[in-house]
């Protein structure tokens, strides 16, 4: 289903989700917010197939992942029994931020795009550098 | 609206909640566990009431009240932009537990009827016994 | 993990749910009417696992299933990355309703034990009779 | 509390919500995705002050009013027991959208900013202009 999206970049994730009654709103389709639970979903799927889970990376890295900035461009709508797509890319890994773009698709239609800035802040709630290794367990490179 | 409730039992606490379209699934109504938020509402709002946060009753009373068992009658729908009226009932508070009444109602209709028992639990997550305190707190004297 | 279940009943159905951040609450744990989405989500597969989608029943059978009543007993909580394993197991279907028994377990211990009633109703909201053909389609046989 | 806001634009309006367990996540704060409920929420009270429901403006006007695109900034933190208040600004209301802008604060701090743009959809689902009769309801004139 998401072979094309695999072929344009081989580093992209690619999570499915079921949509239940509890995603959709009175107006018979997914209630927009809720594009932001799959979102975050496949995020925390995506860590971990790099082996870690949010508990990981709170424990070893001293740092929670907090979502700073969010921009979702809906598209399409999508319905009670909608089988998704929801993909991972990591955009950039800077010193401060994490920029991670997401699609949400159905049958190779995409029908939101979610773009995420992500920053690390301590266990204290002060913010702080991205962990290097953060970098390598998202196995991200810059070019 | 709640005339008649208040005239029944004048302890009965009552608390007005809108339908917004978050509450909502592709039914067209309310989506059924929803109801569980709209009736923790209302228990919140009648302990601040009596003066008491859930923060306050974990910090002055070194406990935290968790939902040990739930019944939910469902017998009409409700629907977006409804007014509902939940109401907050102490029906007993035991050495070991709170049981709760409370019903969600639309002009005067009972849509749902909720029975809840609390129990208390230690700070390290033990069963202890309801704090006599607490009982002061929400009003509460055995008949 | 569920051996134990599925010997003491073949046909108990099992699907195994995630518990993202979107499931909990501020007291760290699974939010308690959460798991009425968890119980849902795995009747509508158990359903697609007989050939059946909501769209389906609603349309072939001209009924909706709508939840009458609901009995939650919560034994232990849940928390964030749980693999949790839901169970469905029809304890009767009647004239007029159905009788699910549902549990949420992790690795083996029983979290929450989820009692269901369901109701048939027409598209004009009027409740009806169990189409018959809903009995074979739930694999279900009076014994 | 909202007085430097009214001052600074006396067209903005204010609605007040109080942060519930449901609001939350394992993390201790409110979740993020939940701040476009409370915007919702604000948008559909905005709305009623004027003298319309959503089923007033899908039956009247023939229009359903959808989201096409959401930027959020988050800033800092809410929690559990959070008195906040929700602004609502028209920015801008062309042909085919209306572009609001809404903030999430707390005794005067901004917690989050809220950017949103809506369209309007034929019942049958497709894209339409902006009923003129929207600009008078939602107390709109160009500059």
């Amino acid at each position: 289903m998401t072979k094309a999206h695999e072929t344009a970049n081989p580093k992209t994730f690619h999570f499915p989700i079921r949509v239940y009654y509890e995603d959709t709103d009175a107006g018979g389709v997914v209630y927009h917010p809720n594009y932001l639970n799959f979102a975050l979903r496949a995020r925390i799927e995506f860590e971990r197939e790099h082996g870690y889970t949010e508990k990981d990376i709170i424990e070893k890295l001293n740092v929670l992942l907090v979502v700073r900035h969010v921009e979702i461009d809906y598209r399409a709508p999508s319905r009670l029994d909608d089988l998704l797509d929801v993909s991972v890319e990591i955009v950039n890994i800077g010193n401060t931020s994490i920029t991670i773009r997401q699609e949400i698709s159905r049958d190779g239609q995409v029908l939101a795009e979610v773009n995420i800035v992500l920053v690390a802040v301590s266990i204290q709630g002060k913010a702080v550098r991205i962990p290097p290794q953060l970098r390598q367990i998202l196995g991200w490179q810059a070019e």
